[in-house]
């Protein structure tokens, strides 16, 4: 079949064309199915989309901008097209489906098409739910990880041994203490080139948090220099092209569909790593009500299963089980968060002590991996570099070296101007702090996207409350958004506040 | 947020917006999200694709087609967009990816809003995968068909009794049954409004193979005159509407991730008989290699589960287990097919025996449940009408009345003008004739889309050859093609001769 070109300037993230529903019901091509493309000297295979509009006619094929780049084929040439089966990835794909196991050559296959925008949309969202019900073996994980690691960047360090942490997410106010680990970790003198992805479902991930006091979106090469200079640098893995597949996985499928399949967890945090020269790791899984874990029985597995497949792939992990039962520190979104990180190293640890002991502890662990601390005196040396200043002091280098002003004061970063304070009508104790509401509260105000939009708590669990008191404050920069958050707030309760007796069973009637 | 309109004239299938993806990440909207698009008077729900192309620049928005339906707003415009959550039937297939049975309102609500365009592929796709995994309660098969049955049209027959075969297909050579049988069937008085989709994986479905001898392209409006005049119709249910859900589900996911999940089997051939009004039915599921059932005990679990889903639905089910252990009949193809039951309605039956004797019993059963003949003597007063000439007559009555040349003769169907004939190389008996390979060369060929394309078959299971005599033809209008068919013919090897001893175990050597 003959068809004349369109192209149609238009990026879809896939290698697409669009055909005529007529042509397409003539030569019997399907939504979603694959035909090659050909000229003279070049040949592509596209998935298809088919249109019944006016924009494509019968004879005419459109070129999404995918397609377009590798046919380099101008408006009005002609170009040969078939129907032709799928590329063999996406038969792995379907033996996935299937359960079957798939070896290391098939999935450095598929992530490959996948990257080269070889799958559709759909295939995806089949794999995502295949891995959801099927799993994967450790064979496959390992494969997976080093898959994704290779499609992107790599960040070279030569013999320097590179050190991270990493936390599992779930739970809200996580984001900032990786501003205060990074600092002290580096400031002991080992080399910790933090790289994150956004937030995705939380408030704030850790780059958006650094980005109130620094740009984020540093290359490759400029983190490595960043890192060679200063010893830490806090970076987005999306410039960085670092795993561009599991940010393909992610937007596509896993955020939309709300999948979240255990072998892509692991593969995804690891590939980061992989790609970034990690090779000692502390691994963070916040346990407890309402966390991603929430037992310690269910984190210690989870554990296990991480410094197994970090062991086959070269990166030695060692794993904090922190509580995650309530949020971390007292902010929540991104500006209240880099503020509230900023005070505790200014102040040298003088602020909230759920997030400043968890920051201690957790950079501890990497002072005494890299040697720079005795085993056991990790936390007492990462206390006295915060306490010092010398943190502050790190901070405000990694600050310059990635362009944002060192001299930054928590009275500058700029919180969302409208707020509203959420007061106690009984009195009691704090019985419960939900983190799912608190999530839903500050996305609802505006976080991460208005940075100035998040929460601020006054009380934590065990906290006494009198009638009256301020629970916590909600902040957005949007007068509507506020509105939306009370509304959910009002309805969510997220701060449980009760007698100490809180439940009376009379003799009597005791019936059991 | 406030976006600038360019409708962009392109319907995808879907209510689908575009975005530019620097808006898009500075919002945080991803690809296949949701937002809620705004004007004065009218609100939508939207999916989300993202370009990173000059086509919508920053600030504007695109709109394409089905959306631009429902706005009605011209470029230039304004509108709002929002980030909103997916319709609550996403919840409910999300729901099912968990394992969760769905009640009847969820699955009415969640197949309005597939026919609607709210469902996106990747959505699509996961809920069929969830379906292949999970599958589903028979009261939840039993709503699914009622909701796929209502989303489109209905055959109204008012008090007439509406007859009705159904088979569930796999085997090469079964399309042309039904030309059979409903001729039959119609001269002996019974109403038989028989609907079909195109073929999607096989060489020929019923309607590819009818549209030879006459249009298939009716309205319901039209299926329903026609068979009130000639008792008869073999008819095309996409253009005539009937259970369009079922062409979404097979045209995105189904076909291009070669998924078919049972539930949607009994949904899919029962939501088309239901919305056909067909109150009997005979159900043929051919058994045997390489069909989609390979055992008679699995046939009859699945006859069972039809019957039981068919009381349910108010359709009483009849199953005939028919031998699908290799094609039907001789030939294989729309154009060949055709001729083949022409033939066969023009000679009285003589023909082909495992065409002619499959269809004249499943005609029987249905005379049986019509009431027009005597239990046990349906197939002898199926046979009769065959025979006599009078089923050929009628046939020629419902050609006539679809738009077809009644007077159309077997030398007249054009058969493809490129030939090959395979020829045996070896001496012995026919042990096997493979559905699968057949399948793959009959479509190599062109089939179905080139009618004059595939194959026919001069030896069955059994039957003796000699060296040199011709095994089969391959057909087709183009010789790239045939070219490509005989190819996967020599490789696959449908046909397997081998003598009568087919292995010699020497005594001396048995060592178990």
């Amino acid at each position: 079949m003959k068809f004349r070109v369109r192209n149609l300037d238009m990026a879809l993230g896939d290698v697409r064309i669009l055909m005529n529903a007529e042509d397409a019901e003539k030569y019997g091509i399907w939504t979603n199915s694959r035909v090659r493309v050909s000229t003279d000297g070049k040949s592509i295979v596209a998935i298809v989309s088919i249109t019944s509009g006016d924009i494509i006619k019968k004879g005419e094929i459109g070129l999404f901008s995918e397609a377009s780049r590798s046919l380099e084929v101008g408006d009005g040439s002609y170009v040969y097209v078939k129907g032709v089966e799928a590329p063999s990835s996406v038969k792995y794909l379907k033996n996935k489906l299937r359960g079957e196991e798939l070896s290391e050559e098939e999935i450095f296959n598929l992530i490959n098409d996948i990257k080269e925008g070889l799958v559709s949309d759909a295939e995806l969202a089949a794999f995502v739910t295949a891995l959801e019900f099927h799993g994967m073996s450790t064979d496959e994980i390992v494969s997976l990880t080093r898959a994704m690691a290779e499609a992107g960047n790599k960040l070279e360090f030569g013999d320097i041994t590179v050190f991270d942490k990493h936390g599992i997410g779930g739970v809200p106010g996580t984001s900032k203490d990786t501003l205060i680990i990074v600092p002290i970790v580096s400031e002991a003198g080992l080399h910790i080139p933090k790289t994150s992805t956004r937030a995705i479902t939380s408030p704030s991930g850790t780059v958006d948090t650094m980005e109130v006091l620094a740009p984020v979106d540093l290359t490759a090469e400029e983190i490595v220099e960043t890192c060679l200079k200063v010893k830490g640098t806090i970076a987005w893995t999306k410039t960085a092209n670092i795993s561009p597949v599991d940010d393909i996985l992610i937007s596509r499928v896993e955020f939309p569909l709300s999948l979240d399949p255990e072998p892509l967890m692991f593969a995804s945090i690891l590939s980061k790593k992989l790609a970034a020269s990690v090779r000692n790791l502390v691994l963070d899984i916040p346990t407890g009500e309402e966390a991603k874990v929430e037992t310690v029985k269910e984190a210690t597995e989870m554990a296990n299963k991480f410094r197994e497949i970090g062991s086959r792939l070269g990166i030695n992990i060692e794993v904090a089980i922190s509580y995650g039962g309530q949020p971390v520190g007292r902010a929540i979104g991104p500006a209240l968060e880099a503020k509230e990180a900023l005070i505790c190293l200014i102040t040298g640890g003088k602020c909230s002590r759920s997030i400043v002991e968890k920051a201690v502890s957790i950079a501890g662990l990497l002072l005494e991996m890299g040697g720079v601390a005795p085993p056991g005196k990790g936390e007492a040396a990462a206390w006295h570099i915060l306490e010092s200043g010398r943190a502050y002091e790190r901070m405000k280098m990694i600050i310059r070296e990635q362009g944002g002003d060192p001299d930054i004061k928590p009275e500058d970063i700029e919180i969302g101007q409208y707020k509203y304070s959420v007061k106690s009508q009984v009195e009691g104790f704090v019985t419960a702090v939900s983190n799912r509401a608190f999530v839903e509260i500050a996305r609802a105000a505006g976080a991460p996207r208005d940075s100035g939009a998040g929460i601020y708590l006054y009380v934590k669990r065990g906290d006494k409350v009198s009638i009256g008191d301020t629970l916590y404050d909600i902040y957005s920069s949007s007068e509507t958004r506020l509105e939306e958050a009370i509304k959910i707030a009002s309805s969510r309760k997220p701060i449980a506040v009760e007698g100490m007796i809180l439940k009376v069973v009379r003799d009597k009637f005791i019936l059991e």
